[in-house]
């Protein structure tokens, strides 16, 4: 790879940066929607605003401190830069949990080199939890406290914690893919739902063994693969690919290669 | 009623002690699951040492300070008063969060008397969110910040965020129930899943507004009437009378009674 371990703890450095920024325009309305839907319009505005006003501060800083480098965020699309780097930004994933009030939205930041993520970021601004993986290792950051975290270790899918943001056909999934994680879950131990990004960030920490969802564009799971990586986790799409490599956006994120084969199988049918 | 105001804000006080305890059990215990998992047996043991720890601080401190007050706790059952007093007691609400290591777990607190519920308390020790409601107004707590809190008053369902913690019929839900609440979740703008009785504080706040859950105990439900009340919402279960006077523990707790009324009629069918 053409780039050294300085440049990647300076990106690092400057990730937080972003997620600081970002916490600035979207923590500052979180829980501040009923409050605004009573007095104006469509209730759903302020979200918009934060996901707008995040990307817009973020997309400042970065053309300003690395013009060269290439961007792609969820609101306002696509820069090509110059060379090999591009950050790849989601300001608010988990926009209806936003709205709902619930701390599972989170800000997404992934820097790219040649299309492979290098670094990728979870923050939860409310909770004030951050998840950094960047150089083959994940550190989690909670307030003052600050650790390496691995997945669980979890082989056994009659033990597995699973989760996805919606287990039914209306939501995400089609009517194959949600019969598919049904079979999923009828295995598994316990299931879990609407955590959006939030569930890769548990898995890292070894809290939840197993993710699966779909539909997911780059901007939503570009950081989730070095931070479930550099736990020990495996992240790949519904046939054991690189994610991506398929246009149906099926993520499964993984604790351990067994669990992945397991839950691979199942979905296969 | 035969108690004053000055009972209630002693009973409240307490109340705050009782959560504090709680917390010393229950959050020191929080996120260890996974390494404890790996070391020795059945990776749920964690959580129910939080759930028995929890009760036995609780109980002993009710037993030392109100020795005459009645007792009702989820692990450790009934224990008879001399009075009109009774604590109702649930040390985690949401075991099944607490082992995937989401924070919508909560530990919940109802005083009664003479068998209604005139104290309730919300509390989430990891986010440090508290509910507590006295004397008909309910007051939220996060960190040094403390503000009343009323219901977003929206009465039009197609905006409503609806919350259930599983919507499948695998779950708590009877098919019978999981259709009905479909009805709603169709009518609805949103719905968010797997909340426990962090729900109906993020109700009491504005930030939902209806609650559908079926299969409740007399423990997972005490608490949470006179916070939603003291909001300004509506509680009841499914036939719209007092929560308890059937025997299936469905509840419907709504922002306003116009918007109880519209989700009740969908609920019927």
């Amino acid at each position: 790879m053409s780039f050294s371990q300085n440049d990647l703890s300076e990106y690092a450095a400057f990730a937080g940066r972003l997620a600081d920024a970002a916490r600035g325009e979207s923590l500052t309305r979180f829980r501040k929607g009923a409050t605004i839907f009573n007095k104006a319009g469509p209730w759903f505005d302020p979200v918009t605003d934060a996901d707008r006003e995040a990307e817009r501060a973020l997309r400042r800083m970065i053309e300003s401190v690395y013009p060269g480098h290439g961007l792609l965020g969820e609101e306002f699309g696509e820069r090509e830069g110059e060379g090999a780097w591009r950050w790849v930004l989601d300001p608010v994933d988990g926009t209806r949990a936003f709205m709902c009030g619930t701390v599972s939205w989170t800000t997404l930041i992934a820097l790219e080199h040649d299309g492979a993520p290098v670094l990728g970021m979870i923050d939860q601004p409310f909770t004030d939890e951050r998840w950094l993986s960047v150089g083959g290792k994940t550190v989690y950051t909670h307030g003052d406290e600050t650790r390496d975290v691995k997945t669980s270790g979890l082989k056994d899918i009659a033990k597995a914690r699973l989760s996805t943001t919606d287990p039914l056909p209306t939501g995400y999934f089609s009517d194959a893919e949600a019969a598919a994680f049904a079979r999923v879950a009828k295995a598994a131990r316990v299931a879990r739902y609407s955590l959006d990004a939030y569930a890769y960030g548990l898995l890292a920490m070894g809290e939840i063994d197993l993710v699966i969802e779909s539909a997911l564009q780059r901007y939503d799971y570009a950081a989730l693969l070095p931070v479930i990586e550099g736990a020990g986790g495996v992240v790949t799409n519904w046939q054991g690919e690189r994610p991506g490599s398929d246009d149906k956006g099926e993520i499964i994120a993984a604790a351990t290669p067994e669990l992945h084969a397991a839950a691979l199988a199942l979905l296969a049918g």
